[in-house]
């Protein structure tokens, strides 16, 4: 079918047409449709039946940018041929850990997926202190499974150049080094920040060993090609309740480095952790959800950790490298020498990653939620500040982190004794 | 036109029916041409005008792996498509550095380019210690130029994503995967070795520092996308002569780190050095040539380190990073100290990777003629030995190397002495 933008009715039309849509609604007669996307460059409808509110799906179609004819118009479809088959591909290694998909159409750029009404995304209940026994165990199987299986640690030499050529996505990736890695960090028209920090932000634009160490992660970036990355899991990607958890939208999916991921990830827990300096009054309501916040990226990085590993040791099948190469006097203790300093390497990664997604959302054009919804700005300034110290810490002293202890503790030297 | 495997009267007809090769037969009726290949994976024929010797060409063409049908045989075909393209974009940056092409048929598999017949490559020459005065200028300004400018330093992200895609080359990273950094050093039956060396081959099988290392630059040559590097510079791949230099055989081009192109050719320069001890009995002609050579690693790597960061100064306009970025006070000194670095870890590739080349060529299926061609199986182990322990330390030592002469400094240590 080719392109045509849907609306309520023709979406309704396309499922009823659609043989793949059975399997969800078997009778089409009481279906209908609601927009609920913010029409800018994706439309997203809910279509439920009338007659069974239990059965209902997600339509997500790629809008062409609207002022833009030609090329860029190939690359919003292309967008959408990321998303589409990182999520059928992280179906296949986390089953459960993200939205099951019914049917997607390139020519029409859409996919179509479960509809998780009974999930949240997790940045509105961290801000109101909801606590996610699963979280930890959850999200570090994903990152854990989706990270190794797509790494040369488990894929041959041609199954990777397979999957990287798959992945060559230069619109999301262009976004993401201009906005993680650079902008934020020089005068450019479309940052923005709160006046009230003006000082530490012009601080950090002129700071020059953050200056190169935020240009080594850039790098890191652009040329590391270790894993097929989500890039962009930060808490906004992610849907959960109290006993489950999904990943969801991937359209920036492309082979970069691991410590991407699992940075977004801690790097977004503790920009919430910070946030509740204006968010929770209650000092003791207050340091105990954020102690539950460290403890939950201590447990997230040392489940992941674990679990990688083990993924490692049980399918050593990868062409770095193949099992007999080890295979001598030593070899094994050698081998897990090599999986060890892989981890460290992984974790120091996270480290600088992560302290980069933290200070790009204090002065770039992607501000966060968790913390712009403090509306005195004088306790917003509070949060903001501490992100400052604790994001530049973490990728200045990145090299020198052996276990996510340091990373944690490096949050309470700067938060001792801070009151909002 | 359909592919057929070309023979010396067809290839003669082909050229008259080829419009683009009038620029060089303007006269096609007296055209004779001859095999000279080795007929197993490329026909190679010198075509020329009987009337005119100066007017010849010379015809490659990949042919089928004769024993494998099906998908084997498009990677054949892909294989001369990247030694085309990659001899068009050496061409554009690299001019007079590589042999001009005057015709290419990705259907035929075919690419018609200048006949080099007053070059020679360039391990004959150095076995027979030829000098060339202006090598090290012209091949420093080769990887200095096809380095740079296909780097993040100059090309923006998508101009380089754009690059990567065209130069997927899963097979031909394969073999250098497999036959540089992993079977050689493990039980794998078709690894070749002097005999008398055996202690010192097993040794390295089983020496964990040393597989460690080694595997950290398979990691970096199958995950760190720097730049689109020849992937295969050894002296073998270098025609010349005394005042020409020309860069052939880019079939292995791929988008991995600038440190294995530099690494091949200063550890081949090391591999001829070593093999003096076999080939050239008298000690005052031997240690002559042998300082030759290592003040041509010197020069080589000092020229092209003062040009790739001379062509960075001037065409700063890379994706890492944009101008601006440096823009404060204190930049350009932030900027400078960036170069520095970048240098500096572009060294450490080079003798990580540079070692693994000579190790590989001990003890792999690729051993080397320089020295397999010292019939003295006694005096070739001579060198064997010295090419072990350099080549080990320049891969372990890596991480402390400071400038070049710290890796000619590693030569001097391990030579000094010795009589074959």
């Amino acid at each position: 079918m080719a392109y045509q933008s849907l609306n309520g009715s023709s979406v309704v039309n396309y499922i009823k047409d659609c043989a793949a849509m059975k399997q969800v609604f078997a009778d089409t007669r009481g279906l209908s449709a609601k927009e609920v996307g913010d029409g800018n460059l994706n439309l997203v409808f809910i279509v439920s039946d009338a007659a069974d509110s239990a059965r209902s799906a997600v339509v997500k179609q790629a809008l062409p940018y609207l002022r833009v004819a030609g090329e860029s118009w190939q690359l919003t479809r292309e967008r959408m041929r990321f998303e589409t088959q990182a999520l059928l591909l992280h179906n296949e290694l986390a089953p459960g850990l993200v939205p099951k998909v019914y049917h997607h159409d390139g020519e029409m750029s859409l996919v179509i997926m479960e509809n998780l009404a009974k999930h949240r995304i997790m940045r509105g209940p961290l801000v109101a202190r909801a606590r996610f026994p699963h979280f930890a165990d959850h999200i570090s199987t994903f990152m854990a499974r989706t990270l190794f299986f797509t790494s040369d640690l488990y894929l041959t030499g041609p199954q990777k150049k397979a999957l990287q050529a798959q992945y060559i996505n230069p619109e999301m990736c262009k976004i993401q080094e201009d906005f993680v890695f650079c902008n934020p960090y020089m005068n450019s028209p479309e940052n923005k920040w709160n006046p009230i920090i003006d000082a530490e932000v012009q601080a950090v634009r002129r700071n020059s060993d953050l200056k190169l160490a935020i240009t080594e992660m850039k790098q890191s970036y652009m040329t590391h090609a270790q894993a097929l990355i989500h890039s962009d899991l930060h808490t906004g990607s992610i849907m959960l309740n109290e006993t489950d958890t999904r990943v969801i939208d991937p359209e920036f999916a492309f082979c970069g480095p691991m410590g991407f991921d699992v940075g977004a990830l801690l790097g977004n827990l503790v920009l919430n952790h910070l946030s509740h300096y204006g968010h929770t009054p209650d000092s003791r309501e207050r340091s105990a959800y954020q102690s539950y916040l460290l403890e939950m990226v201590r447990d997230i990085w040392n489940a992941f950790a674990r679990k990688f590993e083990a993924l490692w040791i049980e399918n050593n099948r990868g062409e770095l490298q193949p099992a007999a190469y080890w295979e001598y006097p030593g070899g094994q203790e050698a081998f897990a020498e090599f999986r060890r300093r892989y981890v460290l390497n992984l974790l120091r990664d996270t480290a600088g990653h992560g302290g980069c997604k933290m200070l790009r959302r204090m002065m770039g054009i992607v501000s966060i939620w968790d913390i712009t919804s403090i509306e005195d700005m004088e306790k917003r300034a509070v949060a903001e500040r501490l992100v400052i110290r604790i994001g530049s810490r973490w990728v200045l002293e990145r090299g020198g982190i052996d276990s996510v202890d340091d990373m944690i503790r490096i949050v309470e030297e700067e938060t001792e004794g801070v009151q909002p």
